[in-house]
């Protein structure tokens, strides 16, 4: 197997948002995810091998400073209907960094969150940092582009709960938590620097805190976004176990 | 004020670990890091600031993309002995990546851990990026370096506790945890891709696993090192509240 050109320039071009919009189409890399990929419901368009086409072609394909054996062109699935009637979701409202992004879906992934929610302001998810650090969770938790604000308000109009974790929030070992048995929760997580923004933090039902340690004196001022995520999800899950 | 084209140099050349090595020297970016660096018993060297030195000698001396307004030059501190009695610390074994090791810095820095045992194959903590992701953790979380397998041989020599997650674990939620009140407990974490490396894992005494949800279906074969950090610190933390 030989690669034209055309068609080398063509993935290449897949480095860039603007050709991914395009084409609706994104590379994933390394055997694992590879290997996922075709084991997946998403439609891997093509395959290549470092074996079959060569080492200086993948180095040329490749986007990581360390071209992986195995990489795929991958198409992005067409937006879908998204209505939940209950299950346990987290809303992103402006995470700007593309490794929490993953990282967070991978967090989704582990502990069982229904869909993941992103506002427009959210980092791309076919960002090829973003598809790395998913290892995988990307082709299996559902990912959903909608405003967090009309989102979080059909929720409440539901009867679900609208958590978020604030500085001022209570102890989230002391608070019920409803991992969305009846009606859906979502668990809304904030931009880096900024946290949750004020149109989205006015449709929090539930004000949540990690307590630090000791309890008075937190050092830090925050945890990062990701691991704030963790901390939270595993907590709602340890209740059910 | 204005900047030599030496001094220019000096600082630039921090960028390198040779240079970081050879002067005992390292850089931090942003005022908020510059504030934390003044406050902290850290010899701050000196600061420099884009309103003193001008926009085009502060985006010469940044190691960011986006220059922030301050940056300082801190001096290394002198390793310490470290024979801990009691406490809570976390071994890593192997943390190759910049951010996971500066957000791990920060988990600790919040959940009130005693220090952070780094082993020798651990990215370097002054690495530029792993400074930054500390968010100023690094000024106020004690990091050592040593041999882990030793140490944690040491601590289970004292009647102390070594803890580390295995996919063959217990549930973290219901075993004992020790958080070192009366003996050193380590939280050792392992590598990225290989997890604790098998020497460390014969000092390992007592063998965590952080359950997914549903039980039976992780999804994802794995969290990321700073979130099982993070998930399991927290543990420890809770049930002491």
């Amino acid at each position: 197997m030989s690669i034209s050109k055309n068609e080398l320039r063509q993935v290449r071009s897949l480095a860039q948002k603007k050709f991914r919009d395009e084409t609706g189409l994104f590379v994933v890399e390394g055997e694992k995810m590879v290997s996922e990929a075709l084991a997946s419901g998403f439609e891997v368009v093509s395959v290549y091998r470092r074996d079959e086409i060569g080492e200086e072609a993948m180095a040329r394909l490749s986007q990581l400073s360390s071209p992986s054996p195995a990489l795929a062109v991958v198409r992005q699935p067409a937006p879908a209907a998204f209505r939940p009637v209950k299950g346990l979701y987290l809303a992103l409202d402006g995470i700007r960094d593309p490794g929490n992004l993953g990282t967070i879906l991978r967090v989704a992934d582990w502990f069982g969150i229904d869909a993941v929610i992103a506002s427009p302001d959210t980092v791309e998810l076919y960002n090829p940092k973003v598809v790395q650090a998913t290892m995988g969770a990307i082709f299996r938790v559902p990912f959903h582009r909608l405003e967090i604000p009309a989102f979080c308000r059909s929720v409440l109009a539901g009867g679900g709960h609208v958590y978020g974790t604030f500085l001022n929030g209570e102890n989230l070992y002391s608070k019920t938590l409803d991992c969305g048995s009846a009606a859906p929760s979502v668990i809304v997580i904030g931009n880096e620097s900024k946290g949750i923004s004020p149109e989205t933090a006015a449709c929090v039902s539930d004000r949540l805190f990690i307590p630090p340690y000791p309890a008075d004196d937190p050092g830090s001022e925050s945890l990062n976004a990701a691991i704030a995520t963790a901390v939270t999800v595993a907590e709602f899950r340890r209740r059910s176990l």
